[in-house]
């Protein structure tokens, strides 16, 4: 596999509205965009610093991922995705080394990624998104 | 505050030589440092994904930050570091503004870099590094 950078860190938050401020005027960094993705019952909003970007999660529903992640360990980092080229291959690709698969096939996540996951069981505990943008 | 990139993200793991093959064989990338950091009761391995390091961090002592860090939550992501310059302005800068510090005064890290912690109460949740390179 080969990772050309980190395409985002995910950070779950309590509250959009309360966290962007710190981003903003202590960090110095700006909110690009706002987006809610439904399927994942969180509103996210976007800031770059260099190759990267932030991506604060706030939860829309208690029940949701980002919900439940809050709720049993506060807020704080929730997932690292790295960016990579032909995502389908390279899931068969981990899977076949072992690596348990969240998404066994990609789905769209915010700002039209094809994007899955990787269990944190079988990354020592770090929840992996791999992410392709085919728009580029 | 200006920062210019992710330097590295930390990411505390019961072992190094457990979890080395899959950040190499899984994720592609190259283990190119092991360091000790005795101040903080750790080793640390480094690989590099485009602009930004991944710092895997094996305490050395169950008593250490990454030992207890573990015990309560589990391996995992630890902490984010953003590239500054001026480092002791930054740091009075962001005490103005109401953020709690860590280190008062920036300390030797990994590498030889410069570094302060601000304060997760402050940061969302975030432990949060600042560092500068006075090499470059």
């Amino acid at each position: 596999m080969e990772l050309s950078h980190i395409e985002h860190i995910g950070i779950a938050v309590k509250s959009l509205e309360d966290a962007i401020p710190y981003y903003e005027n202590v960090l110095g960094l700006k909110c690009y965009a706002i987006e809610e993705v439904k399927d994942q019952k969180v509103r996210t909003a976007f800031f770059k610093v260099g190759q990267t970007k932030l991506e604060l999660l706030e939860s829309t529903d208690p029940e949701g991922p980002i919900g439940k992640f809050i709720e049993k360990k506060g807020e704080g980092m929730h997932h690292i995705a790295f960016a990579v080229s032909s995502l389908e291959d390279r899931l068969k690709e981990v899977e076949k080394m072992g690596v348990r698969l969240i998404d066994q096939q990609p789905r769209k996540g915010a700002e039209g990624l094809d994007i899955a996951f990787l269990h944190p069981k079988s990354t020592f505990g770090v929840l992996t998104e791999l992410c392709e943008d085919k728009n580029k």
